[in-house]
């Protein structure tokens, strides 16, 4: 028999054999994380002085990803990023991460050797380590089920915005949900040169782990990850901190791709688009000017959007300015996966 | 409309408020896990001088568990026990867990309750924090995905066994084995009065935290719990610590109670069913009586059943003598979950 294998035939210590063998030496254990994949559990040594966290985040195929919209490292580069986004949001540096995979055991190893390929492509650069995990049998779809610890002094909480602070958001908004409706509709894209940064924009997005260092160390009040939309993400932050907020919609940082091949959709994918992974974050007026300046030494934007006022009974949570300049009330809740 | 809320009903957020909602304070944080539930990650303050370790386990419906078989609250305990076994593995103590629920909205979220319920009610009095997690939509079978932070100094890990110590494992073996035969053949168990409690040892199996400190604190060289059967889990230890070993199958502790309702497999499901969560560890000889001492004080027995002894090429890993006093070699891998 040659030919690729499937994971039903290389067993499941086979295909961990073969999964650990795609990491690089760093990415398996280092001089943080003692002892990596193949024990009862990762062993790890916290730093002194730290708090630390952890965060996990599933992916189910048909769901979250479809496998004719994705190639595998692409995939395997997501499943980190969005957890290592949601270490960002606290400020927080990356540690570790453990991964579970749900399989029927009909796919190829050579194919989760391409997922740990794009997950450690990721994790590197980061000095994240790839620490253990679990392989599972399923009848159903395929489950990426992943966590991240990491450490950070001080942290952002959702809960700390106050009247005055600034709104600020990373990045650019959009163009992620641009990217996924050129996969579902490619002839929008066919002929554009834009299009494939738009699809790689939903396939890869970054964690923005170093911004999110910065606006943790140069003084935001609170800070949280854009992946249900601004306006499903930001009424999550205005109820936790007890808050309300001012949105002006015409200084949502979008980039021209997104508004050329979308002229009618542009801003509905910048306000309500998911998985954008930035962060959305609220600045003391006084300590703005530095944190721009600090992230633009990282290589980020902070663009301010809005600003954080006092919430009084019966007057909406959230106010946004449209493209012609009126201010109306939004009332729309988060993204609910279920109803 | 009244009756019992289906997920798809209560939404995402309603079933997670749910859920918060019905575990103790001390479970949702404590003074070490100071932001749980509700931000983009958890927070802890790790204990100055201590090593950390996490693990991951994930049961899957129809293949870990069966709706027909277990109760929420009984599958809620074993969902954290299976993890907390892996931190008492290596010695350390569970400090918190994060919990995943892939679901498809047909679920009630009162059995949902119920399944925090069963977990809460194990986490509290080994102070184990629920700190977060992940509720995602599914088209499968349900998986319940779990990880767990624990602390220790010094830990076992499974590679550290010597030639000259001792085997020992904690309580009793076989009973976990016996349960599942009960369920799949409820016939065999009818009018016994110790069934339900062979069906306990398999529906809500009891993580051995206490006595992994023990071991770790007083001189053992090397521990891992027992999931796949002594037979499929030992050679894992002896692979990694490069040794060999002699085992006395009729040292090997099992309840009157799997004899008596299997006489002809009780000695089978001993060394060969699997999750029984006990411990494995090895001891050198002059540790044995303190440790086995101390293991006495926090309630738990530690029964030598064997001993290391040297690899040698060519050589088997693993000698068993049986009942009869026959020795003989074990070629029995580890139970792989897909060949």
């Amino acid at each position: 028999v040659t030919g690729p294998v499937r994971v039903r035939d290389a067993g499941e210590f086979g295909l961990i054999a073969a999964l650990n063998a795609v990491l690089p030496p760093s990415v398996q254990a280092n001089e943080r994380v003692i002892l990596g994949i193949g024990d009862d559990a990762a062993i790890w040594v916290p730093a002194s002085g730290m708090t630390s966290v952890i965060t996990t985040d599933t992916l189910i195929e048909g769901n979250h990803f479809r496998l004719d919209w994705t190639d595998w490292q692409s995939l395997g580069h997501k499943m980190l990023a969005v957890n290592l986004s949601d270490i960002a949001s606290m400020g927080a540096k990356p540690v570790l991460a453990t991964i579970t995979l749900a399989l029927t055991g009909d796919e190829y190893v050579a194919d989760l050797e391409g997922l740990y390929r794009g997950a450690a492509a990721l994790a590197e650069p980061h000095e994240v380590a790839m620490a253990g995990g679990d392989v599972v049998r399923t009848t159903g779809p395929m489950v990426l089920s992943v966590t991240v610890v990491g450490e950070g002094e001080p942290l952002l909480r959702r809960d700390g915005a106050r009247p005055g602070d600034r709104v600020v958001v990373s990045g650019t908004l959009g163009a992620s949900a641009a990217g996924l409706r050129l996969l579902e509709r490619p002839e929008i894209g066919s002929g554009a040169a834009t299009a494939d940064l738009l699809v790689g924009a939903h396939l890869r997005p970054n964690p923005r782990i170093a911004p999110g260092k910065v606006l943790a160390d140069f003084g935001a009040t609170a800070a949280m990850d854009l992946s249900d939309g601004l306006l499903g993400d930001l009424p999550k932050m205005l109820a936790a901190s007890g808050v309300a907020a001012h949105l002006d919609s015409r200084l949502v940082p979008v980039i021209p791709a997104v508004r050329a091949l979308f002229p009618d959709d542009w801003l509905d994918f910048a306000l309500r688009g998911g998985e954008d992974y930035e962060l959305l974050a609220t600045v003391p007026p006084d300590a703005l000017e530095e944190i721009q300046h600090e992230a633009a030494r990282v290589g980020a934007t902070l663009t301010e959007i809005g600003e954080i006022v006092s919430r009084h009974d019966g007057h909406p949570m959230l106010m946004v300015t449209d493209a012609e300049g009126v201010t109306k009330a939004v009332f729309e809740g988060a993204f609910d996966h279920f109803s």
